[in-house]
């Protein structure tokens, strides 16, 4: 590690994929969905589907292209199309809210309560995630996810890696840059906080896109930290 | 009671004398403050003068006199000229910053942690204060209080009572103004919020403002809950 941990105040936390595995979550609930209502459904194939709308929905966001949107809605609307797209019908609008908000239920990562437990004892923890704040307070609430303070996009009106979304969050916390540290399982995120001065650590999270994953396999950069999980990370920062 | 508790998803609480004992904390530290540097001030003085200025300064930022401010930086205006007025001579800067930071080192009541932690079990809990973030978190770290998300005036850039505050923070949970519940010690926070649609609770701090308190000693209105506590609160929401 380049860095002294006491310089640091906060941990700042990308959470898909980061902190909760999104894409088992999705096809476990998918598939209770398609077994109770009969449904011949590929639901990796339909995670997948639904994170694949992610990145050109934000940026349709970010490019000004519509008005700021949550991503509560913004899940919608891809759902939306994605139930035309698998040939899903039959669906309350009850249920398809429902599984809209599967994103509030998503798992942790077996690492990740007890790492930012021990990492909350020395650490302010906050989201610093494109999830809004109802999503992730709900998340919380049902995985047991300790967090300070949750915030990131919503709050800064601003998607990832715009910089508002970041330096909004570590204003809100009344730090600079260099007091937080962003942990993120991609080099992406972790460029964008590094460029405003924050500090980086890498998590490894292989199989977040499943078996077959070809994308954040490794560190692209020398950030401070690289840790194989949460504990390596608590261990790692002294906690 | 007057409403199914079942209905209501979020407490949303007022802070300073609701959760927290702003004198008393301010007097500790004060006399502490005084003893070291050898200062002759009634800190109980000086602590009502201190919060004599924040109505005022709120309404500044209201009023739109003055663009918005977070209280953390109007507590250290209203310090300024507290200091003076005082004749309090001799602080450095860093012990100035440290004195105006008293606000993020705030003792709860004591009834107010282990209220909370029962509450959380059923309920998002919520700060709706016009605290600054990192005030509420600094002092949700110090004091153990449970938040399961730190809202309120600054990610609203309004303050209380203001409406933009109370519905910002409900919009922000997912929640309609009826699914959360107000929890304050002030009859005029309650009025604000209800007049929105918000539950309301009552709870009596009855010595908030010393022994000689004349304001908020009881339920202005047949609010939905009126407590003597947090505990008690905990129990009327079957908790």
């Amino acid at each position: 590690m380049t860095i002294d941990p006491t310089s640091v105040k906060a941990l700042t936390f990308d959470v898909f994929g980061t902190v909760v595995d999104w894409r088992s979550s999705l096809v476990r609930e998918g598939e209770a969905l398609g077994r109770a209502k009969g449904l011949k459904v590929s639901w990796s194939a339909f995670a997948d589907g639904w994170r694949g709308f992610y990145q050109p929905m934000l940026e349709r966001v970010r490019s000004g292209a519509i008005p700021w949107t949550k991503l509560d809605d913004l899940h919608r609307m891809a759902l939306d199309q994605l139930l035309v797209q698998f040939g899903v019908v039959g669906l309350t609008e009850d249920e398809i809210d429902h599984l809209n908000r599967v994103w509030h239920r998503l798992d942790p990562w077996h690492d990740a309560v007890p790492g930012l437990v021990r990492l909350k004892r020395k650490f302010i923890l906050a989201t610093l995630s494109n999830g809004n704040v109802a999503l992730l307070v709900n998340m919380a609430k049902r995985a047991g996810l300790p967090w300070d303070a949750v915030l990131g996009a919503e709050v800064a009106r601003h998607y990832k890696p715009q910089p508002e979304a970041y330096r909004t969050t570590a204003d809100l916390l009344g730090l600079a840059p260099a007091q937080c540290m962003m942990v993120a399982a991609h080099n992406g995120d972790l460029a964008a906080a590094g460029a405003l001065g924050f500090r980086t650590a890498f998590v490894h999270r292989r199989t977040e896109h499943g078996p077959t994953q070809m994308t954040d396999l490794r560190p692209a950069r020398d950030w401070d930290v690289v840790a194989e999980d949460f504990i390596d990370l608590a261990e790692q920062l002294g906690c």
